[in-house]
């Protein structure tokens, strides 16, 4: 198993395996950041940032450079050649033509996998809308297993803005990929989507519990425990899980509390009106006396704002200008594996990783977030609508472009053996009739309206199920 | 002879020997694109854009570190010294003064030879306005001659908007320069300007028929048939002409298809609008299975909107994307020339190029087009108006840095000894007068009002002209 | 004593011995500009442009690439992380923790100042607002150096926009360092700043004499006289001084004149509106006929708009082309100097530098200057004020950051035996009390409101002079 010419786009790109190999690598060139520069010699990384960030583009080029290889920026490239209506496969096409690697960060959910799958050069997403950010994953994960040596068994906390922090997303799948238990504390109103807790428990295992209230004590100066994420590896007094259990559990002590800027550019207007009339509770000096913090890594992606006071920057709890530091030797590791300029023994993974049906029509539904690459204007001329079947009951099918999920209402098999196409007759997806339709016969239609403009009827309960709600037939 | 240290402003800076130099380099290159990170160690190239790019931009920065050259960017340069009021002169000799290489773009026609002129580097033009992008036609003449061999008697077909498509102005001259017949299909209203069309013929030779229709069946799916340009390097049946034998011939199909898109952004108000209202044949597969397309290949300098349909991507015959993957080598040829890197045998040219006398005077008429660099404000200090008589008749003045031409209404001359100056009389332009005067002699003006602003009195037969037109003396 | 680790802020940050050291190794890369590039190889410079510029990010690009090492740049970077309120010491430790030096321009005074406090790295300031712009001083000195051979006694004119013109700033205090006598012409409305004129004698000796009034002819072509700045370093005829005395010593001709252009982007709407009515003279051939402009370099730092003439291009006394062009040779050797690639012999400066007993509170005043960087919002949170104490009689601070000085109306005494603050009396600046204060227990406000606000009450004396001058108490 080699990384050679694969792209990272999320973080399940990687198995535990890889990100074990790939740290040891990053150990080896944080040792030695200025030997390094003999291995991509005459290689280019193409850098092209559709979204405004310094931060994250100076770290990738800073890696490229000390592995000896050049590149190319664009940066912002809003005004460019997007401005003249041009697809993004189009420029992943031109520009893989270019050079042997493309970072991208973009503002459309899934856009760095339409990039990959048309580049035809190892691609790696800088951060996707508010959909991955999987190297800042690598790093934020990178950073609490060399100060805490192990990532199992471990509680961390995540603060804040649990909602658009793209940052937050990829790093749940990781810690729970690496058998850590993740404690949420939300500023209210901005708590993990749905489909990433849902992912989270279908394919982690593990259990999800909600808590809506912790002592009120804490509530003065923390925000709420919202939910906790069991993880299944490590059998652990946490799972015994009755309220006090946890809070007995706690004092023991969080091993790291992850904190996140609001992602005010991306609130919506209700959003920002709540902001502005509510007052939340800064991570400082004060609030990590308690004793469950005695031993806290505190984190945060930066850049920070005044979620994170600064006199904690002297604190050596503090791992923030650290975590960014450590961004360029995974980096440097990453690009050199997927450029092929370095090998890694990869040990065998004892579980092989999940594989879902996949959804596949030339009808159909789309996927709902309007934030998907695969909805926008220029790209829904090409890019077909794709999704993981990745449950049964209730269907849920989630778009592989953006991993939102939806759940269809309707459902009609294409199997003509069972006449259920040449009738053309559609099902409640919630039905006995639904649930007997094999996956690869499975046509879904999100509402009554959808299946009947592309020719399908009520079946008879439908039928029954729309005179009783009113439903005109 | 030899390119080192010469600039490439307009295609027509190169010889047809030369370029044919270049493209064997490219082929070498392209065999071997890792190897030549030694040729340019050390050099740096400064890669100015005055107008936002990133295809372009990040082909001739590849391009440079493919040759391990370094590069210094200013991309989207309008906001930056420009604001402040500064000259390309001063611009150019500043950065010239720094590296060993000026890729530049900028939206004013000419501007890229002002460039030249100052900076004492050799100079790329990556587009100058509506003017010329000639490494763009460079690596369009490439690929034709990759794929057929040769562009000998072919025949181009040239679609869509020929109007403000400057990688088409170039084009139409280099096709013409390597003998190959060119078929123009515009849309109608983005005709090519009559001044590339009266260069073409007055330089290259050859004949320009009008077209006004072909067979209406054809014109529902296409547009139409406008003129087709026939080379005089190589007698053809095409040129036997009549409308008929053109059909006939067209029947053996077309060699190339060069489709462009809309340039929207230089559209005029009213231009803008007749876009709204029509609607325009898209070229995909269907409107390609015509006989006379079967070994066509379908060719575009990206980006590409609607006008090339995607199915075509995955047809043998679409050049497009191969066009831009081979503006690497090419890119990379031309720069090892032009900084000596490597050198090529370029055999002697059968033809000298054709000379023009210079018209340049203190004062009198600037260049008409209001987007030539010679008559912008910052400019117009310092750039001296000149222009090439390009012909006699009718006078026409070609300026020197936009290449539009103009016909002055009067003339004077400067020649003491026949006494025209002393007595400062001027001249209808195309009276038996004007044509007695030298070109070396020669003073030109735009209007009656421009002569006699200049101190010139009318000659006896333009008065009397004046006095019937109803003109007051 | 070397240079390796060091920053550049501003010009003082170099001893005499520094710059001459710097300047010979300058003068040996000039001479063999393509040998260099094994030097900074594997080192990476990042080039941080909070403000639009070309010419200058590219020069110290150029040089560094000169120096084989490698460049990440962040051009325009107002949009990014500026806006979502980072501060410029977490950007600084950022950056800072990624590469090897950090080059940066930013609109606020003294941002470098801060960049270097926090970066870990050295840094160079590329321009601080109004504040300095020490490497243009640097070339500007150059400049003279290779054209007079010295600087010592040489008389070098300033004209145009002293106010604005952040490279004046830098360049006034080098000239006083190296003994030249300085004739300041300003625009009239755009003298010198006093904070500066005040350094400049108090840290250089030397005098400063004002002068209202030249012959009234030069008047018409020429900006006015408006003080003259004397070196102590050379007994000098022009410090007999009667005015009389300096026009003689004028005709034996000036050195240099070293033109600004309007930074019109900095002046307020009064001075806009000045500007407007008023015609300036241009610095032209005509000007530059008179005598004692015989044997002038014409110095600008460009980009220039209309203030010097473009006839004066070629004229073998123009130096501002050179100026640009020598930029290169400089900042390799600063670069290299700063990042230990070369090392230096640095001669033990006679004169030990000036330094100031300090100033710092946890309260009291910050900054008057409205573009410091200590006041803006995001940096307010940590920057702690900090001043020199420049003067005792009048008292009068110097902002560490931006260099701007005030002088205190009132102040107390943290000295408990002296018992003022035991009583909290605060006193007049002026005030015999206030000179008795040991400046380590100086404390002072700007106003007798500050002062009461933190609980300090009036003195007698201040008592006594509120009541005269009708102060409520």
């Amino acid at each position: 198993m080699t990384l050679v010419n694969r792209s990272l786009i999320t973080i399940d790109d990687l198995s535990y395996g890889e990100i074990e190999a790939l740290f040891k690598l990053a150990d080896e060139m944080a040792g030695a950041m200025d030997e390094q520069h003999g291995l991509c010699r005459g290689k280019i990384m193409a850098s092209l940032f559709f979204e405004p960030s310094t931060r994250t583009r100076l770290s990738f080029e800073t890696a490229m450079h000390r592995l000896g290889g050049n590149v190319i920026t664009a940066a912002d490239v809003g005004a460019t050649s997007l401005a003249k209506g041009e697809s993004i496969a189009d420029m992943a096409k031109v520009v893989g033509s270019y050079v042997d690697m493309i970072v991208i960060r973009h503002p459309w959910e899934g856009a760095a996998k339409v990039v990959a799958d048309y580049s035809g050069v190892p691609v790696i997403n800088a951060g996707d809308g508010g959909h991955q950010h999987p190297t800042q994953t690598l790093l934020d994960l990178y950073t609490i297993k060399k100060e805490k040596k192990t990532l199992k068994g471990l509680k961390i906390g995540l603060w804040g803005d649990l909602k658009y922090g793209r940052t937050i997303h990829s790093l749940i799948f990781a810690l729970a990929k690496f058998g850590a238990n993740i404690l949420f504390y939300p500023t209210p109103g901005l708590e993990v989507p749905e489909h990433i807790l849902e992912k989270l428990t279908l394919e982690y295992g593990g259990e999800l519990e909600k808590h809506k209230s912790l002592d009120p004590a804490a509530k003065e100066k923390l925000f709420p425990l919202d939910a906790i994420y069991l993880t299944p590896s490590s059998p652990h007094q946490l799972a015994m899980m009755p309220d006090v259990n946890i809070q007995v559990e706690l004092k023991t002590g969080i091993d790291a509390l992850y904190v996140t800027r609001p992602q005010k550019e991306r609130f919506t207007t209700a959003e920002k009106g709540k902001e502005l009339r509510e007052k939340y509770p800064v991570v400082d000096k004060k609030l990590l006396k308690s004793k469950e913090f005695r031993r806290t890594l505190v984190m945060h992606p930066l850049p920070r704002v005044d979620e994170l006071a600064r006199e904690l920057d002297a604190d050596p709890r503090s791992m923030y200008f650290k975590q960014a530091a450590r961004g360029v030797p995974v980096r440097m590791a990453l690009i050199a594996l997927l450029l092929g300029a370095k090998d890694v023994a990869i040990p065998q993974e004892k579980a092989p990783p999940i594989t879902y049906p996949v959804y596949r029509r030339d009808y159909g539904p789309r996927c709902p977030n309007p934030r998907c690459v695969s909805v926008q204007e220029t790209e829904v001329k090409y890019v077909r609508p794709e999704f993981k079947v990745v449950n049964r009951r209730p269907l849920t099918l989630r778009c592989i472009y953006c991993e939102h999920g939806f759940e269809p209402e309707y459902v009609a098999s294409s199997d003509w053996h069972e006449g259920k196409t040449a009738t053309k007759k559609y099902h409640s997806a919630a039905s006995h009739w639904a649930r007997k339709i094999r996956t690869e016969n499975l046509i879904v239609f999100r509402s009554n309206k959808d299946a009947e403009s592309l020719g399908f009827k009520p079946s008879r309960y439908v039928k029954v199920r729309h005179r009783r709600k009113g439903t005109p037939k």
